[in-house]
Order: structure tokens, then sequence, then C-alpha cells
């Protein structure tokens, strides 16, 4: 009890006087302030980096992957368009995302020093999948699934990469191509575990238009009102549901 | 087979042809080399990212850990002068080495919001607990040690908490304090599991200079053939250990 209340007498006089500085406890629990805010913000800090560099190691994970079932029989890997395509994916943007969100010394490095595919190099992956789909009539369900052949397997793809495809035939006005990944992605969509990768809605919308492109007007009103099933305020949808049905109107009353 | 064949055979001819773009799988296996050495530097990048975030996470553990116990009862706590000086020391030369590791918005935000204390409020909360333990003839053990008072607790002291202290003092020509301190941090470290915070060579050079400046030089001599033997080449020893044997033959003969 002695030092107790010695301490207590000289810190509270702010007894702790150094030259022109001091640290009297009235002070330091001004300061402490400071701490308890410290706390807080490099709490929050280290939760966002956290999840960044979480981000970068599933990158990292999936190409690691890759690496592991290509490296030694590139041939029969690359010989099969889905695992060629997913790699220029890889390649192209989605390490744009990853750079972004990485050092820029990597990336700096990386870009000067090594040869990564163009994006025309992932939008041909892609359109050159389609042409040999047409060519050998492959399914579009038993290549997402990666089950078109033995030797050359890859893996099944998500709803958000079939998705891409979609995009991809979609952008290049190959509407045809638009209807098959759409469908594969609604589908794939249903199964998927993570359901937030991709919005139905955004791939109705495609599908509603590619129908529609096709010439098929009643599955085209048909996918338009199940958007606004699900968006009942989706302007777009609204407004194509009247063009469809006045179309369909006028082609029953011509012909 | 029948796929198998043709992708083999479309694939190798370099058939995946779109306008200037091509990714035959020679193309594909050269890019390849790329993404193998992607993955390099991004787990190289990762691991090193994680290291620093590890060293955010232990001064962010010291910190909310140092807010729990202060909290609520701040004039207990800070009525404690290790205390007092930990606390200062985490919110200057500690967080100054954070702050360079951490993000630059932060410190920013902090610097431009929030009081930090100054360099001059860490040395002077230091010297005023060696005043203190002066005037009320503390013993340094217990006090390295967190046992001088029940109400007012503190944690222990580590080597080089206990070092620190010493280098102040030293810094400051107060070789008294600076002699207590160093000898406190060698014990310490003795009993420390982490025995790489501090260099016990460090705390010896410091050691025999204070303890040559307050005039006995024997000991000098004893504390200098002591870092000679676990540096044998240590150049200032070799001159110091000459220079206190000459003083000591000097004084011996001036007797």
């Amino acid at each position: 009890m002695f030092y107790v209340q010695i301490f207590y007498f000289l810190l509270v006089k702010s007894l702790l006087v150094h030259s022109e500085s001091f640290t009297s406890i009235t002070h330091l629990t001004y300061l402490f302030n400071t701490e308890v805010e410290l706390a807080k913000q490099l709490e929050s800090y280290l939760h966002e980096e956290y999840e960044r560099l979480d981000r970068v190691e599933k990158f990292l994970n999936i190409i690691k992957d890759e690496i592991r079932q290509a490296q030694g029989k590139e041939e029969n890997y690359f010989g099969n368009p889905i695992n060629a395509y997913l790699f220029t994916k890889h390649l192209t943007v989605d390490w744009y995302g990853i750079e972004e969100i990485a050092s820029r010394a990597i990336s700096k490095d990386m870009g000067d020093n090594w040869i990564f595919p163009s994006f025309e190099d992932y939008t041909g992956s892609a359109i050159a999948l389609m042409r040999l789909q047409d060519t050998y009539k492959l399914n579009t369900s038993e290549l997402a699934s990666g089950e078109i052949s033995e030797n050359f397997k890859s893996r099944k793809l998500t709803a958000v990469e079939c998705y891409d495809l979609g995009r991809i035939a979609y952008t290049n006005k190959d509407f045809y191509h638009t209807l098959m990944w759409m469908q594969e992605a609604l589908d794939q969509l249903e199964k998927d575990e993570n359901k937030t990768s991709v919005n139905k809605v955004d791939i109705l919308d495609h599908l509603a238009y590619a129908t529609s492109q096709q010439g098929n007007l009643e599955h085209a009103l048909a996918v338009t009102e199940e958007i606004l099933n699900i968006v009942p305020d989706h302007v777009r949808a609204m407004n194509n549901k009247e063009y469809y049905e006045d179309l369909i109107r006028n082609q029953t009353s011509g012909s």
C-alpha cells in the first residue's frame, strides 16, 4: 500500500515531468483514446487486407491446380478446348482482376518479362470452342461437365463460366451459341452451391434477347415474363414484353 | 476415341484460328511458362504479405490487450510507471515501425485526426520511471517483473524492453541506470524463450562501457572478456580490453 499511495499521489499530481514533456495520468488517459481508435482502424485494415489476400490465394490455388494437371502432358491438357479456354481466361480477364489487387511490383515485372495471352486469344479460344462444338456436334451439357472424352478431360464449368461463354457469343452477335450457353448457365445455376456468382435475371435477359433474334418470339416472351416474375419493375423487360406481344399479334394477324 | 483424335488433329494443326489470333497447343504450351512463373511470384508475394500482416496483427493484439486492461480503470493502470512507459512506447516507436508496413491511408488519417505522444513523451516516461525507482528505492527486478504493487500491476518486461530502457539511460549519459537495466536485460535474456529479440553482445557492450564510466574497471574488463568469448574478433572489445588493462595497470602502479 505504501507504493500504491505514492504512485497515485505522484502521478495524479503530474510529477512525471521531464524537460518540456509531461506524462500525467490525465494526459495518458487522453492519449489512450488514440490507442482505442488505432486498434479499430488496424482491425478493419487487417480484415480488408486478409480478404484481399484471400482472393489472391484463391486465384493462386486455381492456377496451381491447373499447372499440376497440365505439366508434362500439355498436349493432352490443351487438347480439350474447355481447358484451353479456361487457361486463356485465367491469364487474361482473371489475371487483370488480380493484378489490380496484388502488388504492382509483380505485375510490372511479369508484364515486362513474360508473354501473356491477349484478350483476342481469350475470345478466340471461346469462339474456337464453339466452332468445334458445331463441327462435331458436341452436346453443350457434356462439354460443360467435362465429359466429352476420356483422354482430354476438363473440369466442370460453373454457371458464371457458362455465362461468360454466352456473353462472348452474344458480343459476337452469335445468338445461336448465346442461347446454348445461357441455357447451360441457367441449368448450372440451379446446381451451383454459390448462387451469387451470376445473377439469374442477367442470364434470362440475354436468353430472351438471343431467343427473339433466333425468331422464337413466343419463347422470348415466356423468358421475359420469367424475368418480370423475379423483378416486377424490370424496365427493359416490361418494354420488351409489350414489344414481343405486338410482334406476335402482328405475325398472327398477318399470317 | 473419336473426339480425341479429332481434337488432337485439329489443335496440333493450329486450327483454333479466329481473326488474327490463334491459340495452337504450341502457343498455349509456350504461354504455360508464364503461368508457372506467375504461380511462383504470387506464392512468394503472398508469403511476404502474410508475414507483413502477421507483424501488424501482433502489434494489434498487444494494444488490444493493453486496452482491455486499462479501459475503465485508467488511473490504476497508468499509475504504474511501467504501464505508462509501455503505453507511450506503443504509440511512438512501435507505431512508427507499424506505420511503415501498414496502409498509408490509416497512418495519414490517424496522424491528422488523433494526438499521438511525442518521442519526448516516450523518453520522458522512461526517465520518470527511473526517477521513481531512485526516490522509492524500487528494485529493478521487481519493477521488471511487474511485482511492485498489488493495485498497480504491470506485465513482465522482456529482455528487449529492459534493453530499451537501458539504451534511453545510456543516451542520456545516465550510466547508473544503464547498468541496472542492462543487467536486468541480461537476466531476462537467460529466461526469455525468444532469445533473438536482442543480441547478448549488444547488452554486454553497453554494460561494459557503463561499468567503466561508473569507475569499476575490473568489472568492465571482465564483461569485455565475456564479449570476446562470444565474438573473438570483436574489434572495439579487443581495443577496450587493452585500454582497460592499461588503466588498471596504471592505477595499480600509481597507488
